[in-house]
Order: C-alpha cells, then structure tokens, then sequence
C-alpha cells in the first residue's frame, strides 16, 4: 500500500537553552531533522514525506531536503497552532489509501526496523502505536488522589503512530480539544480502538541538551556496529 | 529530629551488560555509590546511614566507606532476597523516632536541596515521596484495555521515600505481596497516604550503559558551576 509519513516539528526549543529548534541542532554535523527524513527514505522507497514546519523555518527545512538526491519525495509545509493543527495540515495533502505514519521530527534515532514493524501492524490491525515500557515507578495524579499505576502496566509513548488513512483522515476532521495530546487520542475520541506495537529505548525525543549527547552516543554505537 | 538513611542497592547489573554492579561503576574514578553516600552525609551532620548490600557485595562497600572520614556514621548490613526484604532488614537498625530516607544507591546525582526539601516535608506531612511530570505520553495498560493518561497527571517516582519512623517502620512489619514496588505502595498498603514532593530531572538512576554518560556530564556541569 502507498505509504505517507507526516513528520511534524513544531517545538520552539526553550527547554535545550538554545535558539536554534531541536530539528535543526547538528548532531555529528548533520541536522536532527536530516537523520529522521534519512530513516524513513531508506525504510520504503515509495514512502513520501510531508513534512511540516513552523512558517518561519521553512527556509531552513528547505536547505536540509536539497542534500537528499531523492528530494521529490519530500514535500514541506506551513503547520498550524498546535501539533493537531500541524498534523491536520499535513494529512490534507493525502489523498489517496495508504498507511499513514506520524513521527515526531525529534525523535531521530527511530529505526527502519520499527517503521517497517509500523506498517505491518498497521496494515493487519489498522494501527500501530510504538510503547516502551516504563523502567520508574509511575503514579497517576488526579485533584487530591493518587493512583499507583503496575510498573508493568505502564507504556510511554512514541511515534511514528501509524494508522490507515481511512481511520487518521477522519478522526482529524473532528474539532479540536486539549485532550488531544498525540494522534492516538484523536483516533481513540473518534471511537477507534488503537494497537500498541514495540517501541525502541533508543527512540528518544531530543528535549534536553543532555538528549543531544545520548544521540550521538547511540549513532557512534549503530556506525560501530556496521563496521563490524 | 534524628535522621536515617536506608540505603539499598541490590542490583546485579545485568542490564549494564557488566558483571560489575552498577553502584560499583566508576564515574569519574570514584564508585556510584561514593556520590549517593557523599551526598547524604552533606546534607545533614547528625545523619546516619545504613547501607544495605548483597552480602557477596559487603567488602566491597566496606572499601568505599574507608574512603570517608565520618566512615562511623555509616553502618552496612546484608539485605534480603527483594527490595522489599532489605529495606526491613535496614530499618531493623533504627530504635528511635526520626525521619527515615530510602534510598537507590544508584541514584547517586541526588542532591543536597532535595534530601533536604524531603525532610521538611516529612517533618509537616509524615511523608515526602519525591516525583517528576512526564514528558512523553503515558498509557496504562491492562488486559484488553488500555486507558490514556494526561500527560500532567503522570508523576515519575524518585528516591529518596522520606517518612516518619511511626509510619515506615510498623508499616514493613506486613507481609510481603510483589505489590510492594517501593516504600510508598508499602506505606499506603498499610493505610497512610502519602505526599508526593518535587523530584529533580537529575536524580537518575543509574540502569543503562548511556545512563553512566550522561551523569558523568550533569557532574561535570556540576562542578563547573561550582568554579564560576
């Protein structure tokens, strides 16, 4: 089936102490954002991106897709307020069935692996939703109760969420609410039970400063292991 | 008010992919567990610690105790088969009132401001258990059902569990059930309630190779800042 990534990076980078966005930090000399369009060309030649940035760094996105000879299979757009807004004007550029993967551009240690292990469960369950699980103890607080949740009962997140598009291009046409904190809360709203599927430790979202040196210490792990 | 620490480390380091146990690891030539001992001893003068090991560990904590001056104000004992087992085997050492730190010996970027900040807080709530916010997406996952979390609902425990002696020390005469992740759910299970305390980002633990990196780097900040 047709395959869309939609990669979204709307962060501001406040948290890294930094002006530069996240995306756009070098790591070993190439953009964040240059290795998460790298994984997904390599994981599907007939994927294409839609990536979605800020207005005011499209400029900059643009000068990272000119490095990739396959650079017709990028398209890059203006995102909205929020992340649901940027992914919703990401989802309007497909129009046709496919399966649909929504990736975070931060998290630039995602795998060809788990985005093939996206896509097959995708296909078989209609979604696929990368979780780890937690390695702390966890607890769930709410006004003056606290629920203690079974560390082994605990998932974290991660993307790409993948989803058929005939189950993402709907959910996102329902009106916006702030509950809707990753595309899984928005299929689920829209009435669709989600799948998780095995996530990566090594996919990590670049927040922090000290997130940039686990990256680069995960990439010289991967280029010592192809060396091998 | 009289204070213990209960420290306890009884990991065996499999995941660290060494046969050394990750308190035993040298960051910046001293063992993880200097740091965690160091930093207790700091915070308050009239602080004793019980250093609870594996027993096949004892000498080697007793070779990192020599390294102290104040070495009498730590006393280190063998633990039991579970956490659960060798924090009862510490607080069998305590006979008087006082507030009680249980403490990963691996979390050994714990500082001074927060062992402190859990005391106070003990001291006015009989508990301190301190807790960071989630910055991923969390679900809970049970059976079939899997039910999202709000984001700012989700708190990550940390160590110190800071509680009252009258609390923590009848509450550990129960029974075992695995339901004891840590002092908390024992305290609770016993019927108190507990008061979550601000945590620290940097009050890692120590559980992955990557993770000896990047507290090598926070101690590095660290002592920068102290030269500035």
């Amino acid at each position: 089936m047709k395959k869309y990534a939609v990669i979204v990076a709307g962060g501001s980078g406040k948290r890294m102490g930094n002006i530069i966005p996240k995306q756009f930090l070098l790591l070993k000399g190439k953009a964040v954002l240059w290795y998460t369009l790298d994984t997904f060309l390599r994981a599907y030649s007939d994927l294409k991106i839609i990536l979605v940035l800020p207005a005011q760094h499209i400029q900059k996105g643009k000068a990272i897709i000119e490095s990739f000879e396959v650079k017709d299979r990028i398209n890059i757009i203006t995102g909205g307020d929020t992340r649901f807004h940027s992914v919703q004007c990401g989802l309007k550029e497909i129009k046709e069935e496919s399966v649909v993967f929504v990736h975070d551009a931060v998290r630039c240690l995602v795998s060809v692996p788990l985005i093939q292990r996206c896509y097959k469960n995708a296909l078989e369950h209609g979604s696929a939703v990368p979780a780890v699980a937690a390695t702390d103890s966890i607890r769930i607080v709410n006004h003056a109760c606290h629920t203690v949740a079974k560390r082994e009962d605990v998932r974290i997140i991660q993307t790409p969420q993948t989803f058929l598009s005939n189950i993402i291009l709907p959910a996102f046409e329902q009106e916006y609410t702030d509950a809707f904190t990753d595309e899984a809360t928005v299929v689920e709203t829209y009435g669709t039970e989600i799948f998780l599927t095995e996530g990566e430790y090594d996919n990590i979202k670049i927040t922090r400063p000290v997130d940039m040196m686990i990256a680069e210490r995960i990439l010289e792990e991967r280029s010592a292991l192809k060396q091998v």
